[in-house]
């Protein structure tokens, strides 16, 4: 939490937003719950987003600069990491999106709505299955998996990025909700697929 | 689709309410909608359903009964099924997702809004993730897959079956859209997932 004084009104905004989005789901919150949320006029809001749209982006853009701090070294290290490397990436995305959670709740929605967002989540969407694909490439080339087929190492990086993608949806729609032991199982989950196409076995 | 004049008004508002809800989202679709898209009036429409919520259960029920009866003939072979029974079960489910689109789209909005559909869900989700097991089990004991420590066969379950839930909104957000190429894509996952843990390797 960011204290009142210390912020400036667009980012009290968005993270009002962001609380009342994950609660609620944005269907049920509107521009005008989100000013009285934050204790500011419609009036004041509007000043800095036309419309829940628009603070939908504006989390977005968040969402990008926090996933780019959390994800740099992931990612510079990629090709020389071990198959613990499956595990750290699936633990940071779903840390992050549990602090974005209606985020993953309605991605299909929130993209056929909005063709900007739609743009904006596929280039995340190819960045970060192309990180996938390296870390799966790099433990085939360095020995920690085994060889795969043509094809098969784009399919497993696919199959690792939807689980990761999906697994706080599962658990919601589970009824398991989302605690330290859903985040626990899918990490036991993520070993479990790797462990299935480690070399040597 | 089903020629007019041979069913009944509430079987006409349920599939003119799934078509629409299919191409626009629930949120963007009310009934006053689906009663032009019908050619009835609202009134008639009010006779059947309360509001939205209730032809979303409506369809839900629909859902129901279809996959009992695709669903039958799975589970009453899954003990003694061998591995083409991941594929084939993963094909009917994504054909009947294709069907019922928005359902799995907007699924976990869906359940966090109405306590009845969340109930009526989560039987389906347990006794499918019951079902798998079974075939997961029957290929264990069968010498198809390898043995699993304790806990993985239900790991290897719910990972199955999560993959097999939301495949088609990976498909969507990707980019990719609702194709047979899509649908082919998914069973070369499922196939791949498979063979990580067939026996003999």
């Amino acid at each position: 939490m960011i204290a009142k004084g210390q912020t400036k009104t667009r980012d009290r905004i968005l993270e009002g937003a962001l609380a009342l989005f994950n609660e609620k789901g944005t269907g049920a919150v509107t521009t005008n719950h989100i000013a009285a949320a934050i204790g500011i006029s419609p009036g004041n809001l509007y000043y800095h987003f036309r419309n829940r749209e628009d603070i939908v982006r504006g989390i977005f853009a968040l969402m990008e600069a926090e996933s780019r701090e959390g994800f740099g070294p992931i990612a510079a290290g990629a090709p020389s990491m071990g198959l613990e490397a499956f595990e750290e990436t699936f633990r940071f995305i779903q840390l992050f999106n549990r602090r974005f959670r209606f985020f993953k709740r309605e991605l299909p929605t929130l993209l056929m709505r909005d063709r900007e967002l739609k743009e904006g989540f596929q280039a995340v969407h190819r960045e970060t299955l192309g990180l996938i694909r390296a870390l799966i490439d790099g433990a085939v080339a360095g020995g920690a998996l085994r060889p795969l087929e043509e094809g098969e190492q784009q399919l497993l990086a696919e199959m690792s990025w939807m689980l990761t993608l999906f697994w706080p949806n599962y658990l919601e729609v589970a009824g398991d909700g989302d605690t330290d032991e859903g985040l626990e199982r899918g990490i036991a989950m993520i070993r479990l697929l790797v462990r299935g196409f480690a070399a040597g076995r």
